[in-house]
This record gives C-alpha cells, sequence and structure tokens, in this order.
C-alpha cells in the first residue's frame, strides 16, 4: 500500500464518522483545535522560521516571505477563524426538498457532506487552517497539499490541529497533510479517485492550469480573475470614479479586483482625462486603445495579452466603446467570468447587462471587490469558483456538500 | 482554426443567444424539431440500414445491433420524447434566493443555463434527440459526439433538427455533431475548455473511465450502479422477495437493477433457499460465500471481482453478513454508489441506513429500480450521476443549469 493509499484510507474512514456526527460534536473539535493552536503557538512560529531562512536562502521573492510570514497576530486570526466558523450553522442539517412520487414512494433530497476533499495551495500556511475548518464543518474530511516553502510550518500546524482533535470525537486522520512534497506525489494525489471526492485548488493561475491538467478526481477551478469595469454612456460619472479608483486601488492583488475599464466613447471625453489622472496619482500604469492614448498622457497602447490579462497589481487596462453591444462583446471575449460591473442609470440597460454577462458575479453600480464569502454573508469562503458546474462565485459551507436522495417505501416494487 | 474550434465557436456564440430566449421560443424550437424529425423519418431510416449493414459487415453483437436500430415506433418515441420536454417547466426562470447584505446590497441567486455541454455516447441514436431536447430547454447549445458505429443514423437525425430550428429563433449550431469519429478528435474535444462548460459521458463503464482520464473539461460522471438489496433480520421475508425479483428481473440491463444481494445470518436459512430457487426459475446465475453455497445448491463460489461487479445480466452475487455493521462495510467496499435498498420493518434500523450508507439514492422498503428522473418526478433524464459534485443521482433539468449572482447597488464601494 503506496503513502496516498494510506492516507486516502484514513481519510475516507474518518469521513465516515465526521459525516455521523452532531454540530455540536463538530464545533467542540472546531474549538478545541482553535485552543491547540494558541498553546502550540511557540512551535508553529519557530517552524516558520525554518521555513522563512530556507525562502530567503533560496531566494524567494519579498512577496512569497511575506505572504510566508506567521506571527502572534496572524496566528491569533487563525485562531478566530476556527471560532467564527464553529459559530456558522451546519449546513448539512438540511432537506432541500421532500415530495411523494406517483408510485407512493416518499422521497427526499437531503444535504449530506462531500466526504474527502483534498486542498492543494501555494505558500500561506493559513489556509491550512481556514480550509480544514470549513470542510470539517460541513462534515469532510480533508487532505491537504501545500506548498513545499511552507512545509515546516504545515506540519507544526498540523500537528497542533490534530493534537486539539485528539480530545474530540472528531478522529484526527479527519485533517492529514502530505508530508512528501515530491511533484510525483502531487500528480498522484489528483488521481486518488479511489478516495478523494473532490479537489479544490488554491493559489495562482500555474497552479489551477496544473490541477486542471492533471486531476481525474472533480476539481472545482477558482479565483483567476480579469474583473471588467463599463462605464455607460447613461452613468453617475462621480460614482463611476469611485468604483473605478475602488476596484483598483483598494486591494490590487486579489482576484476581485479591477483590470479593465470600458467606456462608452460618449462620455469618454468627460470621464477619462479626470479619472486617469487619479489613477496615475495613486501609481496605477495605464494601458488603452488609440482613443485612449488621445485623452491619457502617459498611456501605452494596450496588447491583446493586456486585455486578457489578470495583472494583480497597479496596472489597468482601458477601451473605449462606441456601443453597449460592443461592450458585452470584449466582456465576452476577454471576460474569466468571475466578475464584471456596469455603472449606468438606465434601467433597461442595468437589466440588459445582468441578462447578458455570462460571469459568476454581475454588478449594478457597485464595486466587484464586494465578490467575497464573508461579504456575501456565507460566514467563510473557501475560494471564489470561475466554473459553472457545481458551485459558481463566492463559496462557502454549502459548496462542501452534496447530497442524496432517500427513498421510503412500503414495499413498492417497478412495473 | 481546427474543425473543433470551429464547432466550439458556433456552440458559444450560439448559447448566448439561446439563453437570452423566453421559455416559450425554446418550446417552439422543440416542437419544430419534433415534426421535422417526422418528416425525415424516411431520410433517417435509410441512413440507420447503413449503419446495420456495416454493423453486421463488422459482426457487432447482436446486443449492440439491436440498441442501434431504428423504427418507425422509436422514432414516435423520439418524437413524443422532443413534446414531453417543451411541456417541462424552464429550469431558468428561478432565483433560488434573493437577499440584502451587510453593504446594503441586494444579492440574487439566479439559475443560469450552463452553457455549452459536450455529449459523449454510444451507440443508442435516441441519445442525440433526448441530450438535445434537455440541454436546449434547459437554455444550452449542445456538440454530440456519438458512437462511430451510429455515425450515418445521428448525422440524419441531426440535419432534421436543424432544420426544424431552422424556422425558429434557435439558432441551427445550437446542435452540432462531430462528425469525425476518430479518437485523436475524441480527445481534443474533452479538452476543448475554451468553449464547453460541461461533459457528460453516457454509455459503459469504459466509455466512462476514458472521459474521466482524459478531460481536462468538468465532467459529470454517470451509471455504473453495483446496486445493494439488504435484507435485515426485521425484514418481511415476502416483500423482501418481492423487491429483489423486481430487482434483478424486471430489466437486468440498466444500471439501477440488483447486483447483490446482503442477507442477515438470522433469516438465511428461511429466507435464500425460496428466494434463490424462484431466482434460477428465471435464469438467474448465483454466486455466493460458503454459507449461500450450503443453502443454494448450484451456486457457485462469489470472488472478490464478483461482488464489485455490474454484472447487468442474469448474475446476481449474495453474501450473508452476521451484524449490520457488516452489511454496511461490506456496501461500502464495493457500492459504486449509485441505489441501495434494505428492507426492514425496525425503525432506528432504517434511519441508520438512511444515514450510514454513501450513495445517490438511498431506499426502505422499495426497489432500487425507482433510481430514475422520471420516476423521481423530473419529467425527463440526462443521466444517473454516480458523483457528489454538482448533481447526484437522477438529473432533470435542473443539473443541466448553473447559477450566477447578480448584485445591484446605489454606488457602494468596498471600506
Amino acid at each position: 500500500m503506496t503513502y496516498l493509499d494510506t492516507l486516502g484510507q484514513n481519510a475516507k474512514q474518518a469521513a465516515r464518522l465526521v459525516r455521523r456526527l452532531k454540530a455540536s460534536e463538530k464545533n467542540k473539535a472546531l474549538q478545541s483545535m482553535a485552543e491547540a493552536l494558541l498553546q502550540h503557538q511557540d512551535q508553529i512560529l519557530e517552524a516558520n522560521q525554518k521555513d522563512l531562512a530556507k525562502g530567503q536562502a533560496n531566494g524567494l521573492s519579498t512577496a512569497l516571505l511575506e505572504r510566508l510570514t506567521l506571527n502572534e497576530s496572524r496566528i491569533l486570526g487563525m485562531v478566530n477563524g476556527l471560532k467564527q466558523i464553529a459559530g456558522l450553522d451546519d449546513p448539512t442539517l438540511k432537506t432541500d426538498s421532500q415530495w411523494i412520487n406517483r408510485d407512493g414512494l416518499r422521497i427526499s433530497r437531503r444535504r449530506v457532506p462531500l466526504g474527502v476533499i483534498g486542498i492543494i495551495y501555494e505558500s500561506r500556511p493559513n489556509v491550512t487552517v481556514d480550509a480544514t475548518a470549513l470542510c470539517l464543518k460541513a462534515g469532510n474530511a480533508v487532505i491537504l497539499r501545500g506548498g513545499k516553502e511552507a512545509l515546516e510550518s504545515n506540519q507544526a500546524i498540523i500537528l497542533a490541529l490534530q493534537e486539539g482533535l485528539s480530545h474530540t470525537n472528531v478522529p484526527m486522520t479527519a485533517v492529514q497533510l502530505i508530508t512528501d512534497p515530491s511533484r510525483e506525489l502531487a500528480t498522484e494525489f489528483m488521481q486518488l479517485n479511489q478516495y478523494v471526492d473532490c479537489l479544490i485548488p488554491r493559489g495562482g493561475a500555474g497552479l489551477i492550469q496544473t490541477v486542471l491538467k492533471q486531476a481525474t478526481v472533480p476539481v472545482i477551478e477558482t479565483g483567476v480573475g480579469n474583473c471588467h469595469l463599463y462605464v455607460h454612456r447613461a452613468a453617475d460619472l462621480a460614482m463611476a470614479q469611485r468604483i473605478l479608483l475602488n476596484g483598483k486601488l483598494q486591494r490590487p492583488s486579489v482576484c476581485n479586483a479591477l483590470e479593465t475599464l470600458i467606456v462608452d466613447a460618449s462620455v469618454a471625453n468627460e470621464f477619462l482625462p479626470t479619472a486617469a489622472s487619479a489613477l496615475k496619482e495613486a501609481g496605477v500604469e495605464i494601458v488603452g486603445d488609440e482613443a485612449v492614448l488621445a485623452l491619457v498622457s502617459e498611456a501605452e497602447l494596450a496588447t491583446d495579452i493586456d486585455y486578457a490579462s489578470e495583472f494583480l497589481d497597479y496596472k489597468l487596462a482601458i477601451k473605449v466603446v462606441d456601443s453597449y453591444e460592443q461592450a458585452i462583446d470584449h466582456i465576452d471575449h476577454y471576460s474569466t467570468g468571475h466578475s464584471e460591473a456596469i455603472i449606468t442609470n438606465d434601467y433597461q440597460t442595468s437589466q440588459n447587462f445582468l441578462n447578458d454577462i455570462d460571469s459568476a458575479c454581475v454588478y449594478v453600480n457597485a464595486s466587484t471587490r464586494f465578490s467575497d464569502g464573508e461579504v456575501f454573508g456565507f460566514g467563510g469562503e473557501i475560494g471564489i469558483s470561475t466554473q459553472k458546474l457545481h458551485a459558481r462565485g463566492p463559496m462557502g459551507l454549502e459548496a462542501l456538500t452534496s447530497y442524496k436522495y432517500v427513498i421510503e417505501g412500503e414495499g413498492q416494487v417497478r412495473g
């Protein structure tokens, strides 16, 4: 039996037990993990120092090192996250619907946990805690495969979490970490269909594409957001500028940040020069088409690649369009299906936009930065899905469940 | 641009139009396709004759030839199927939920079509019509890749369907058939992520495994059913026998037919000899463990492979167990997660079984043969999902939809 077979079998066995637990038992386990994290804070910070030293020696970028860094306040953040998730409603207590069919069978569609969830992620150690908490809360077992840069930190965190579970009815094997960081093992993990019900990659576009290509286990694709803001000719231009600056500047490195601005030609003269200088003042590099270049000084000509890019940085692509249809076509062509917004006060246009745009989140007169499970009111978020199967947009606890049909009869046979 | 790129682009373009159509426009298209099928009946039957002649020359089995065969009554069946699906409720008219978040944003989760659906199937030409009708009704475009044995028939059917669409608001490219039956193209189709939102394979275990392995497009796994019937010690044994015979005999070749019988040791003496002779009289071959061999004459010793098999034939594996736990463990180990039933009059045991069994459909005192979208009341069925992501169990029109979040604001930005 291989290493992953053992992990898989442990997880499947654990999932059988966890799915039968009461909400209170799962919540107690989350609380106990929170306490254990605090108790083992020193070991976790020590392990993190090792990762950081190794990272520096290996020449990791400042941004990567920053993501990798743990401190007392970040550990407290994870602890509070666990407690908050303990306080959420259990998503598996629900029956979606129940009816009696023509044969007199009572059919119920009950929410149930997915089973065993695999999480593949990069260098942020907090994902180890957040993902575990959400998966467990929904009644699942989890197998984690973090980045090799964070291996020491993740191992210390997992030991603490498992220690926390050891005092509860949740088996310690409900939470397991793959400690061998080889690529071969990662590929094997993505094809562990016998044990794993679902894979969720969390990280950059490269990681997600690799998982999509190699996995035979069903995947929920998350994250890449080439988000558009369309300033329609009937827009309140002051509102448009406020939302533009919020979308681009409030946190440029996240998937719901703005990457492309589209402006109706009839308002471009009035809107673009002012908006662009506000952006440039904040250090945003602007690329655009010929019409943009005529209105915005220091703008560079946008390439096809620019319009397709998720910059995640102080850079914005701008396009001027002659019609609503041209705006929709541009978004349809370049969007990654994450979040798009229109600013308009024209009622029919707003309704058309909501129907025409085929993205997970479509906004009228609000910032795309709101695409977030917590902001939506889900209490937490395992990621933002950009595929259409299973879950779309911000995914809360419900996305970590499936359903089953329960059919109760009195001896019926099919005629 | 490759052949598949063209098909994919056509489909994506068509999907954009179809998702904006009213229910009445889609229903008119379904009716028009029904009429066109009838009008082109002669061409379709002629094409089918060519497939059959080729199949006979190539030595196809009688069962395969039977599946491939079309006649007036089967075409009428397809026509009536189209009309019936036109009469169902449009699954995209619904808003799942709507609320106002803490920022005052009105958030709605609206049902929307999946977009472009790929169907990969084997030799039954009726799938061409059924799958098309369900996909279109839910507002999707469809690309079909049927078995090469049915290519002439499928081409004639698609021509008729497209001719039907030509009189309606649904573009003809909403329904396309891959006419090049090569394996390379099939693989390319399974990786057409740029255009295809979801793949549904319909056919035997081999086809489904191939699609799972090769696809990068999200797949809904359908079909394989190693279904179990557990006769608990508190069972009404007459009811148990009725349900056993129905499960095994009424239609052995389908995925919801019974493949394994589990019997509590305490009732095996009373139940098995009578039940087994009824089965044997109907021509069922029996394999079982030592306890079964002691009670049933002419039974052979069951192998591990037998217990794991979907026979789809007049063959049944039987196991005698000493406890409820042993029965659950056996099912957990060998089940494909399709449908399992318990016969018992013990209330607590029935409820435990419903919770413990991790399958799409779990029955108390009824036949597994009821696992079917039409029987469940969904009006039609695109397949039975044995995975847990997106859709589980019999899939009706809702399984062919996704959702999107519509967010309406008054200029809100994220703080």
